[in-house]
């Protein structure tokens, strides 16, 4: 395998190069990228892990960090302290602008930004950067809306949370106060129903006696879905379920809405009649429609993949991409060919889906050195969970378990445990659950 | 007692409006606001405490939230939670502009952008809006340096420590490196020596397995103190074992060196013998000189009272304002009047002093109610305390006993632990404190 001059140490001979491991780079340090280089590390590889932040993020959970539950640090963990003793692994702090598939390098601008871009050759170049939300071309709603995709969109949202309740104290009984304590979520999937739930538990659980002036248990909480029921994945019995729950909570779910307009000041709301209300808000958190990243159609305009609506890229059924067996792509921002039919399957955007992806990847270099055929990547369905409160959860677990409440609740805290990445922070993310069950209030509200 | 109608609810009688409590305004939720109102509540008195932020900060560990040991959730406690079974006592999240004597009425500005100014009328006011940096009539430097008097502040310094060392591993061999791993700590007080032996440990300890191009180690940590030893408060020999520990930390103390530069690239430095060694360096970290809070300049301006270098304005042995016994001012921004020799005396900015003065204030509105006398106050000194790391720190307790090492280390612990804000808060700490001491990793070394 050749591997670039310019790769090599000034103290080691053209020889010795020769024998170097092959370079495998990791673009992306989610839930795909991490379970790759974990399942890459213990092989006679070289890793390089690029990522434009300095951790891997338990994304599942930023909405606790958007509502005061949890501190950022408690749910992110640095990639390189996971990766210290792996000193076949290195990391980088930067975002991939480009890749050239015919040089087998990627372009990388260095995160600290005195430093000029740079090109790193790979032997293997796994792709694994995600999506982000899509406005269905109303790029002029992005400034105004918040998001709990990544640590610094949910701290921004937790400042907005807390300052409009703040505002509202200031404001006194003004009419300005009612918008100040609306708050509209976009988007009846998990994040939408868990961000509403979280924010009606907020303003009835933990802040009702912190206010002399204002009472946050008037504020409004209206959960926008544009299709008949919120949690279309699950089944519907749950959905109905969840929604009970989230009413339970102050929220109005307002399934068969779709958003039409935002700004600064408010949201206009289609109803299913098809009349159009504005509602005065200043506090709009999206978490609907998702766009692949762009660096799959970049990989798919350099190999000639098909794409999706969604800029998803098409990948063969073990995940490289077409005609070029050396470029892999995992997670939300791809789409898998069935071997059987040729169609591409959309499967949703977990987490589960993106970790058994990167695991799989792994498996595939292992064989590849070994020279060993690897069959194609099947998704095992592990089910689905989503919680709303305290004590309300809803889980769909393969082949038919259904169960909402309590039950599903402890379910669903004990799987992001075990997930959550760092003995410590599991520890100090127990002691914080611990402390709100048992005094309902929240130990992370800082306007910072 | 007379009550601004303006402050009368529409729905209570003029008659009924007479019988209110007086209303004590307190600005500035720190040390010595917070004490103040914990010392109010229980009185007969309505409490409007203002704050810029929405929390007390712990001050004294936010070098540990700069130095990515603690999060900053962790040493901050919202006031709202701290005060929310206080029915007498309300929070306003607003900016102090101005305080008129005369009509006594103190003008705000909301914390929330989007409201106008208001004014509150007061009974009582107390002013405890602290000190900043002074950076010695430069100016220009301010933008240059980085200070964790704030949280915000210590979030900015642990992201640029954080960067810094990113940086140097993508430099790699290069002379810009040098510079990514050059820190100067400015001022040898507490802070600047806790801040530059926690680099050292950061760097020592916590992060050299963590990198693959660069090392840690090789890091240089400069601590400048223009006077002749470190820790100038404390007993000369405990500022010698605290050089002893700074320099097994791998941190250079230059005593006697003042910095006559800072801008974005270098800190100039002038030795004992004049002459200037330009430094280069990205990451500044200034902990020297301090300047009162703007309002103890404008309480003076009103009052006729005497202001010293440092900006603060010198009251009364009972803390009041001359001739304005209505209003007290307190903390790191007054000098407060000796009554048997007339002298105003500074105290050292520290913690106990503006909690013991709190307390004062508490006790002299709880007399004046009863008409009773108040003695005036004394300022009892409980000791010093500084760490330099882990197993290393210096007390100096009075009456004289002075303790270097593991047993001061303990002291410090035990004391930083007992006087933490929030019982969660004490749990999490000591979770970290304890992973920390085991593992000599850091929990919160995020880049947000």
């Amino acid at each position: 395998m050749a591997y670039p001059l310019s790769q090599v140490p000034v103290v080691v001979s053209v020889s010795a190069a020769h024998r170097r491991p092959p370079h495998v780079v990791v673009v992306g340090g989610g839930f795909g990228g991490l379970q790759t280089v974990k399942a890459l590390r213990r092989l006679p590889v070289d890793v390089t892990l690029i990522d434009r932040t300095n951790y891997h993020l338990f994304q599942p959970l930023t909405y606790q960090v958007a509502t005061a539950a949890l501190s950022p640090d408690e749910i992110a963990e640095p990639l390189r302290t996971i990766f210290r003793r792996d000193r076949n692994v290195r990391v980088l702090l930067g975002e991939v602008t480009g890749v050239d598939l015919e040089r087998r390098v990627v372009t990388m601008r260095p995160g600290v930004d005195e430093l000029s871009p740079q090109t790193i050759p790979y032997d293997t170049l796994v792709v694994a950067t995600g999506s982000s939300y899509s406005y269905f071309g109303h790029e002029e709603w992005r400034s105004h809306a918040l998001e709990v995709k990544t640590l610094d969109g949910a701290l921004d949202v937790r400042g907005r949370i807390l300052r409009a309740f703040e505002a509202a104290e200031l404001a006194a009984e003004s009419p300005s106060r009612d918008a100040w304590l609306t708050f509209v979520v976009v988007g009846g999937g998990p994040t939408g129903v868990e961000m509403a739930g979280q924010i009606g538990e907020l303003a009835r659980d933990a802040l009702p006696h912190d206010f002399r002036a204002t009472d946050p248990r008037r504020g409004r909480i209206l959960l926008v879905e544009a299709t008949d029921r919120i949690l279309p994945y699950f089944p519907p019995r749950l959905s109905q379920r969840s929604a009970t729950a989230l009413r339970e909570l102050g929220v109005t779910p307002l399934t068969g809405h779709t958003v039409v307009g935002v700004d600064a000041n408010a949201v206009e709301i289609r109803g299913p009649d098809g009349a159009v209300e504005r509602v005065q808000t200043r506090t709009v958190v999206w978490a609907a429609g998702v766009t692949a990243s762009s660096l799959a159609g970049a990989l798919a305009g350099a190999a000639g993949a098909d794409i999706d609506a969604n800029g998803r890229v098409t990948v063969e059924p073990d995940l490289t991409l077409p005609a070029h067996p050396d470029v892999l792509a995992i997670g939300d921002m791809v789409r898998v060919r069935d071997r059987a039919t040729g169609t591409a399957n959309a499967l949703p955007g977990l987490a589960p889906v993106a970790m058994q992806q990167g695991r799989y990847v792994g498996r595939l270099v292992g064989d590849r050195l070994a020279q060993r055929a690897t069959p194609p990547w099947r998704y095992r369905d592990k089910g689905n969970l989503a919680t709303i409160g305290r004590g309300r959860a809803v889980a769909d677990l393969p082949p038919r378990l259904r169960l909402a409440g309590l039950v599903a609740w402890v379910i669903w805290l004990a799987v992001h445990l075990w997930y959550l990445v760092g003995f410590e922070n599991r520890v100090v993310v127990f002691v914080r659950w611990a402390y709100s069950f048992l005094t309902r209030n929240r130990g992370a509200r800082l306007i910072t």
